[in-house]
């Protein structure tokens, strides 16, 4: 017996759809929507490419966090290299923020999973790549970004991330991820 | 000898802001800000309330998911309850959403942990509640809301989780960051 779909057709019908505002990193959409009981409500989130996110492992070992000054929070965060999907492919993505942000390359790169960072309010769409074997040269932060960066021990950079202490919700999400395909050492 | 903060004054400097939209959930702030560089950009983002995430363990140790349909990702999510910070404290809101998402009531509640659901793009805080002792009745969704809900084996849970077949972010990292509190049985 193959397998069914549990759901086939979407259970609400968009009406109508406009954009309110949009910058170059996201946009707002207003849609007019039917729910499934029938009652037409306005439903306005956020537009987004979508981001890749990289944990980058060190041949040794370690694991490369970068701390980086949110203006959203007004807070200096724990997070790793991550960045906007503006590249052909999520692969260029993954390996351009990790020059950027950390001043790494990577041996390898294999894609993890993807998850949506806040699907109430947007659609930002989250892919999750780890990066072994990597090297670290200088950081080239775009202009407008303020990081700092850092390679820690594998064991105390997962403390880190169960204790709460990387509270970039997508950055210690990626970390856990990632937690089953570390390389053995 | 006293431990020092790294950093004292915030780096950037808010030079104006103003609300550019505006609904019940969040709001779009645009700010003039000064960066560390001097140079002068807007930053345009979601101001939101804040989200409370509520991961539901039974007295005979299952965890209470709900798989709900998201307009914004025009999907099915496997999600834990999770709702806007509406009342006076996140210990009530958590209440409420285990009650009205999942027909459920518990025994006991603990702070885990908060995070950030998307900082580049919006202040969402996410606080993660662990709820055990939970016992399901009816669940009672709000108007809009599209549910289904389902008690499965913690360990069932948390390989959905581990295999990022859970793809509502918050609702995952939540997960992960409760797993080491779980109750023993």
């Amino acid at each position: 017996m193959s397998s069914q779909p549990i759901k086939t057709d979407l259970p609400w019908d968009t009406l109508a759809s406009e954009r309110i505002f949009e910058n170059p990193w996201f946009a707002l959409q207003q849609d007019q929507v039917r729910t499934h009981t029938g009652a037409e409500i306005t439903y306005t989130y956020m537009q987004h490419p979508g981001v890749v996110a990289v944990v980058p492992v060190t041949a040794d070992g370690q694991i490369v966090l970068i701390r980086q000054y949110r203006h959203t929070v007004k807070d200096w965060c724990w997070e790793i290299p991550m960045g906007g999907y503006d590249e052909d492919n999520s692969e260029l993505v993954a390996r351009k923020e990790l020059l950027e942000e950390a001043g790494g390359v990577c041996q390898d790169l294999k894609y993890i999973a993807a998850f949506s960072a806040a699907n109430g309010v947007g659609n930002i769409r989250c892919e999750v790549y780890l990066a072994t074997g990597v090297e670290l040269g200088s950081s080239q932060p775009e202009t407008g970004e303020l990081i700092e960066v850092a390679a820690k021990p594998r064991s105390e950079v997962m403390r880190m991330t169960r204790n709460g202490e990387i509270t970039c919700g997508p950055s210690a999400l990626a970390l856990f991820l990632c937690e089953q395909h570390f390389p053995d050492r």
